[in-house]
């Protein structure tokens, strides 16, 4: 049994704490984390055993920092020996920046993006459970080194998780789609709400906007890493809201009722929720 | 007691005939259905005791067909003595063309719009409970009969909502924003998803396109009837997201961190879920 360190100490870097903890996982879990009040309750709370400067130098890193933050951090870490894993939203795009600014990272770097979150963050938010069941995406590029992916895929399992490995950029392409698209919708549609609305919040309103109370630091750094793809997918959103819009101001009926028809079924593959 | 006619025996018709009859509230219940399919399961599960060609002559008349049929049926139920009330999502604008049309409606009737639904539908989808602490919008206009509108309200209070009285155009105002809009949005979303998707659907995705597998019959006749109150929000809509991309774009990240905190303050008013 090793150490851990969590670089961030908010709701992915604490759950993964509170879940190693619970598989017993790690000896010791110390935490690199800038924010004061962050860094006292992720102690108070035990997720962590101690706030440090640095991470312990053959210990594995979680980096559960923003998305925009990790490439920096890979630098940094450029001679660390143990595994270095990120839980970043975006992954061929942070590749993309990483090889850009000379490809600097340690050699056990395993890119990895847990699909498991909530709209509260914190080390208060933090849930043991939070990873039981999810989907974890990893993406490791021909010169990952295999032990390291290996040591780390183990480390997710252990936490219930089910690791499956994708083409980065293939990644940024289906989650810019499933995940990143969503919150840019949410967002929007909530700029337009005023208070008087939020009484009359039945009939969607509620499923529509829950993803819009997340964290506006976290999605402006996703948002931005994985611009192309975001950018590729929101203009076919606007070509098909177009496609309604026409069928709406013309009274065109027929074609109104089979784009949702359309739509719906393009759903159905889903299990009923 | 009296009795109760449905037209329509849909999700809203037999989940208002079984949570009256748990509140013993009529003596019998008919229900004109022009899917013989839908009759046959709404009379099998005992939601309805008959199937009919025509409401019964004295008794009130619950309007559960789709919001594009309720003008008509308000035409030909002119001389009906009870109180008739509707279900559709769509208020000021139904008004509208009914007056349009040339009033011809019943003296007692009383425009409803209970804010309660699910994706699934037909007789099989019924829930007695549907309505409880829900809100049910009424839209009185000053010829409306304030004793069919007593009773309508004492209904919906038997079967444990909250009735509120709105002014009909705004209420179509409102609930294009925060039932028609949401809708449209989820539909258009999905136009874009693949199956390959399907297996990626985390972080918000399932959330976002629940609402996305709702009728088309349905929707297609509010989209329609509301149409400018729709459009409308939905002009608005897109300028928020062309605000959105150019930050996007620019990479202006205060611009666009700034954008999600105001959506996201905008909705804090609500309860957390």
């Amino acid at each position: 049994m090793t150490d851990l360190t969590l670089v961030g100490a908010g709701l992915i870097g604490c759950s993964f704490a509170a879940a190693a903890r619970k598989a017993d996982l790690f000896q010791h879990i110390s935490a690199v984390e800038p924010d004061p009040a962050a860094a006292e309750r992720a102690l108070a709370l035990g997720h962590v055993d101690a706030v440090v400067e640095q991470p312990a130098a053959d210990a594995p890193v979680l980096l559960a920092c923003p998305s925009n933050r990790v490439v920096a951090w890979l630098g940094r870490l450029e001679a660390h020996s143990a595994p270095v894993f990120d839980v970043a939203s975006v992954k061929g795009a942070l590749l993309a920046e990483l090889e850009a600014g000379g490809g600097h990272r340690p050699a056990g770097f395993v890119p990895c993006h847990p699909i498991a979150g909530r709209e509260r963050s914190g080390p208060d938010a933090a849930d043991p459970e939070l990873f039981r069941e999810r989907l974890v995406i990893i993406t490791p590029t021909p010169d990952t080194d295999p032990t390291a992916t290996a040591t780390v895929v183990k480390f997710w399992q252990a936490l219930g998780a089910t690791v499956e490995e994708m083409d980065p950029t293939e990644h940024d392409r289906v989650y810019a789609r499933t995940s990143h698209l969503p919150h840019l919708l949410a967002f929007t549609y909530l700029l337009g709400i005023e208070s008087e609305h939020l009484h009359h919040s039945g009939g969607g309103f509620r499923d529509f906007s829950r993803i819009g109370a997340s964290d506006p630091d976290m999605w402006t750094a996703i948002f931005d890493l994985n611009r192309d793809a975001l950018l590729e997918v929101t203009a076919k959103f606007q070509a098909h809201l177009n496609d309604f819009i026409a069928a709406i101001e013309s009274r065109d009926v027929a074609a109104c009722e089979r784009l949702i028809a359309e739509a719906r079924a393009r759903r159905l593959g889903l299990d009923g929720d």
